[in-house]
């Protein structure tokens, strides 16, 4: 295990609330915590047992005035978070009292934590891979049960499972070739049962990838959620059909803390789904500068989305409008909603023959709204969604994985074309490289940075 | 001890953070956590210490399926927050993950708390009286490091203490005019020394009640801050002199949570004294009906004021806008700032005779920015911010105290008129009552109940 200096931060959101708590971790904790804490019976912090708790006072290390009133808990490590020393403070939870007792553990020796420091150090001292780091924050962030329950899975450790097996798969390969290529400097014919054995060694690794990928563009949309973009005139009944879909599940409300406090992202919940809705004004041409820009904004979202879902008023005659907008979202995922269908109907199917997913709605009554949400499991989910099995999420590992499967396709290829075993050995090399980097045993350190800058403060 | 059912709340401010604490309260705590969690060695909650913690999963009751994985902690009866046996559940600070877990704790039989209650149940059970109780909340609400002091002062017990120490004066009182009373029945002349004692006591209690008044004005200010109304024309130097201000201690950004979520008020600190500030639009008179309402909003902003600082441009010559604004506000505690005083000077003192406290300022250099201080506190601490002493900040208190004060001095006037001692007696009764209200001895539930619905949920 590596010696890191001992760090500190804030680890619940920022915000007033009952209790806040300020976790030190590094081989320093139990003596910066000594030198400003004093407990109720003064007895001594230096002999606390580890998963133990204690009551009192954090003080000022000079003026011994009385901070805050606080419990402290004392995880020894190895058996903690970061596999070092933890001492977690619960203060009083108002920005006062909690900065003030981060400002004295600072003062007493210790450094504030970088964003994901301490899952970092998770990592890099070996609890866990990186796969399951990321997890962390899969978890914090989940969107639905579904999100949560997948992130849980990555984190404990299934998918570095798989991983791990697949590199063993390419290593075993490897000793193969290297054997097979010791034989050829002899001059000796290669075995062909050692060539079947790469041969299927790789096959059986690209076989295992591509059951890996076949859920990770579902695996995207349940970690990051489907981002929907609802376009429409105004009073075919948007709002309405929003009001209709939230009001059925309470969509969450996720406050992104930080610099971008501002920021509140609405997302719906279609058993399990998360859905971030994007509400555009109409795309049509205009010379108005300021509404050029919205529109402008509105072609980038409808280029961004998953899934654009235009709202057509059935009980009105189609309009060049319409039609410009039918024209642009006829080659992306789409759904038609016929609104208004309670009313006497102007549009037919057969108006809309470009476009597919055509489905009648009364935002008003409500009919129709399930149909519209089984279509969009359909369209992305095949219908069902599959909770049970580990599903790839992260972009980052969809991406290593598919690096790693065309370096084995290569291989193979090049197997199967009985090129010299020490080319294919370049490709199977490549493709565990790619499986490295995502549990963490092959990474760049600017990678692992970016990783973890993404984490809160005090995770 | 009264026996209540067992409640949970989230500990930890709304948001998403590295860890969230659901707080589990009442003599079911342990029973509802065994159905809910798994320890890592399948090691029994049930035979857990007191102040002990233990790593695990919370699942769901029937599916066993993981939720999160945690850490609990358990403060058994009656060494807890509450004097109820504490489980503390630390799992992740997600909102799914946190409403996930809480979820489960709801359905094993815990009722969801209510504002306050945890804090409301020490308070009920004994552990800490009415005042340490509303402490609490002023701890978390604490806007500078002197708020932080003061209710950490009041949260340890240091009005409870005065408080019951006047009771006691008036308790002895009482005793004396008893006894006195039994006496008179006997027709005999009641000794003049029983009388001198009885003045005694109440004029003992009078002169600390007004020891403890003395800073209570300072100490509505030290805990709700100081409401500070900006006044000025367009393009006299508002924003420079705000920024000037905020950039030297940066202004506390107190996110209130809850239902006011949006509302986000600025704090500027100066010397622990918070400050809230208020810009305003002028309040010259309009008939536009837009701007009437917001000249109108001016005018309440103006009333509602502690201090109110006109901004005028020393460069400019005094309009008719400016004289209406001086009418509004000479009666008022105010501050008038003269800006731009490295330009050429238009505006002498003399021709502002109906205003006091003039200060000249660059707002561009920051000259005068100190002087402006120093007389904010000299106005409202007459220079000196005293943060050892006691200080009475919440105006429930306040008003206790001017009620039992009342009635302290009609009850000392009677005694110096001779009045009959059983007249007297209602008196001083009254301003026990009165005292008793700080510390929760006498009060009604309903006011009870507004004082605990204002606490944050959770704590």
């Amino acid at each position: 295990m590596k010696e890191f200096d001992t760090i500190c931060g804030i680890a619940t959101p920022i915000g007033e609330g009952g209790i806040s708590i300020i976790r030190i971790s590094g081989n320093k904790a139990l003596d910066i915590i000594t030198k400003i804490f004093i407990g109720k019976n003064n007895t001594n912090v230096k002999d606390m047992k580890t998963y133990t708790m204690k009551y009192g006072n954090i003080i000022e290390q000079e003026t011994k005035d009385k901070i805050d009133e606080v419990i402290i808990s004392y995880m020894k490590g190895p058996h903690s978070y970061t596999t070092e020393d933890i001492i977690e403070i619960n203060c009083h939870g108002g920005v006062i009292s909690t900065n003030s007792v981060i400002n004295e553990v600072v003062k007493a020796g210790a450094r504030l934590a970088e964003p994901g420091e301490f899952t970092k150090r998770a990592f890099l001292n070996g609890r866990i891979d990186l796969s399951q780091a990321e997890a962390v924050i899969d978890i914090i962030r989940a969107k639905t049960d579904l999100s949560m329950k997948s992130a849980m899975m990555q984190s404990s450790g299934a998918l570095s499972k798989q991983i791990t097996d697949l590199r063993k798969y390419l290593l075993d390969v490897l000793a193969l070739i290297e054997y097979g290529i010791d034989f050829t400097e002899d001059d000796e014919e290669i075995d062909d049962s050692l060539v079947i054995k790469v041969k299927d060694g790789i096959a059986k690794t690209i076989s295992k990838i591509k059951d890996l990928l076949k859920n990770a563009d579902e695996g995207k949309i349940i970690r990051d959620g489907l981002n929907m973009v609802i376009v429409g005139k105004p009073n075919v009944g948007k709002s309405s059909l929003l009001n209709m879909l939230l009001k059925e599940k309470r969509a969450i409300v996720t406050d992104i803390p930080g610099t971008t406090r501002d920021i509140i992202e609405e997302y719906l919940n279609i058993d399990g789904i998360p859905i971030k809705i994007t509400d555009t004004a109409g795309i049509r041409e205009t010379n108005d500068t300021v509404e050029k820009i919205g529109v402008e904004r509105s072609r980038e979202k409808i280029e961004e989305a998953d899934l654009i879902v235009l709202i057509l008023d059935s009980s009105q005659e189609i309009e060049d409008e319409d039609k410009e907008v039918i024209n642009t979202i006829k080659n992306k995922n789409h759904i038609v909603i016929l609104n208004k269908i309670d009313l006497n109907k102007k549009i037919s199917k057969d108006m809309l023959t470009d476009l597919d997913n055509q489905i009648e709605i009364s935002a008003k009554t409500g009919e129709g709204i399930e149909k519209l949400k089984e279509k969009i499991k359909t369209l992305f989910f095949n219908g069902e969604i599959d909770s049970e099995s580990l599903i790839v999420s992260n972009v980052r590992h969809k991406q290593a994985l598919y690096r790693a499967l065309e370096n084995c396709t290569i291989g193979l290829d090049r197997v199967n074309a009985n090129e010299y075993l020490d080319l294919i050995s370049i490709y199977v090399t490549a493709a565990m490289k790619a499986l490295g980097e995502i549990t963490g045993d092959e990474l760049e350190e600017d990678v692992l940075n970016k990783i973890f800058s993404e984490f809160c403060v005090g995770k």
